[in-house]
């Protein structure tokens, strides 16, 4: 969906003119009035800068609203057709990384929740928004959702008039920079090395989460949506460093893939599957016709393991 | 097993009177001379001080022993009756931590080698010890080795005369500390948190790596050792905040924990597992008599799903 690209400047605070309990017909009139100024979206702000405002539409089941306590569930991951997630999300994303800026550095956050949400998935606001207020990002976390993937979350607290909420460290107890941007920017940073790459995401979808082994699918949501894993044939990382790319990668389900990276299951060159204890055949690997898969790697993995029946 | 706490004051360097290439008949003539100051052990040194020596005795089949250039195994997770690996390694070990030092702060490495190894399980050097010099320890990196648990490895590269190792970073890349020595603290203690606790080696031990659920043991290497995962069902960390006690674990296979993990599989009170996107009734939770399991952790886990099913 593409979408016009507006410099969105990020301006903290209540508008001059704006009061609590302000009600707006729609996203044309809170982005006029500067309320909220991403038009259509959820979250106002950007990486860099932090996050000035969140409108609260009831898009995610985890979402905790009252009064003066909010449990918002981050961005991404989302079907937007469905409005089921269907991923894991990050700390990487522009608004999620903005909203932990927020909490390390004291930004306050402008409340809009949208009213009368309608519409079984793809939830709208159809009774206009109200402003509820500035809040402070108290705390934040990952967990997994009711939907069955890894979400992104953060407490909102309402900030007591002439309050100024306080800069905090937001990153594991490890990092001892006292700089929180700092902080801030490396907890991202490591989120990113988290996150799917898109050859992982591609081969997930190739076999829509069917373990290539086992044929093993983990419906893990009400959706239908299932849990997989990436294997990488040919391990990344030292000492083996194998490539992120597709014709490495395998989609497996936990058991198999915990089995592959250990050798107790190996592929031969013709792409049989064998047990790697006893070399004995045990089934064809289930393969897409479009996923060519390299037999270097395939070597490469077997070779890791060779020797070790010797004793 | 105790040893008597013996002051090991790390020492580097080759001590006066030994040259390369020199014999030696065993552990007691190694310590006499200064060449080996861990009487009986793999590794001479401290975490805090680093490692001044070790001695090669062929007892992993991961390692690989060169003349200029060695693969190393660190130590722990091995079996001291059988040799075998049974359990995963951490950077945390004050011999593999010293290492870790040591290429950061270029320590050399004492390389002793021992001479017609015998014995199939517990390896034994027959034919005496041979100095073999100098090293510095020039990379590390962890990796699932033969015996199918994850190792420590350190490259080490034989000094030329004259030689004296550089100090060098060892830490992941967004660790941008320049003092290095802090750089191998942070190594330590992240991996210190990624180790297994007490609690969860007990209950897998209880289970011989057994799954809980579906009663799957995956066994990995030749010698019939398994792997399997520890769930918490009141899952750790914010914001569920579940303790880490045996009575809040169980010992599932990684694809009932996955499934455990997302709400797709739940248990009820009288200890049931049900699926629990149906909610229907699956099988009994295979459990230990001694195997005690808090009612309210299970109804915490079930009220993370509630909800889920309204749409």
């Amino acid at each position: 969906m593409a979408k016009s690209k507006v410099s969105k400047s990020v301006s903290f605070g209540t508008p001059p003119g704006v009061l609590v309990g302000d009600w707006f017909k729609g996203h044309r009139e809170l982005y006029d009035r500067g309320v909220h100024r991403a038009y259509g979206q959820g979250i106002s702000g950007t990486a860099r800068d932090g996050v000035d405002s969140i409108v609260l539409s009831g898009g995610y089941v985890d979402d905790v609203y009252g009064d003066e306590e909010i449990t918002y569930t981050g961005e991404g991951g989302r079907d937007r057709m469905t409005g089921h997630l269907f991923d894991d999300q990050t700390m990487d994303s522009p608004g999620n990384a903005g909203l932990l800026l927020d909490e390390a550095l004291g930004h306050p956050v402008r409340v809009i929740r949208g009213l009368n949400i309608k519409g079984g998935k793809r939830r709208r606001a159809t009774g206009g928004y109200e402003y509820c207020g500035l809040f402070r990002v108290a705390d934040h976390w990952m967990t997994v959702g009711k939907e069955g993937f890894r979400v992104c979350q953060f407490k909102l607290v309402k900030l007591v008039p002439g309050e100024v909420p306080k800069p905090k460290p937001v990153s594991p107890n490890d990092d001892q920079d006292t700089d929180f941007e700092n902080q801030v920017r490396r907890t991202v940073e490591r989120e990113r090395r988290v996150r799917d790459s898109a050859v992982v995401r591609e081969v997930k979808e190739l076999y829509k989460d069917t373990c290539q082994i086992c044929r093993k699918r983990l419906v893990v949501s009400p959706a239908g949506e299932a849990y997989s894993e990436a294997a990488h044939i040919q391990a990344m990382g030292k000492p083996h460093n194998g490539p992120d790319k597709v014709w490495n990668v395998l989609c497996l389900c936990p058991n198999c893939h915990a089995l592959f990276d250990r050798g107790a299951l190996q592929l031969t060159d013709d792409l049989n599957v064998i047990d790697g204890l006893t070399q004995k055949f045990m089934r064809a690997l289930h393969r897409a016709e479009t996923h060519a898969i390299k037999v270097e790697c395939v070597r490469l993995h077997r070779a890791r393991w060779a020797g070790r029946l010797v004793e």
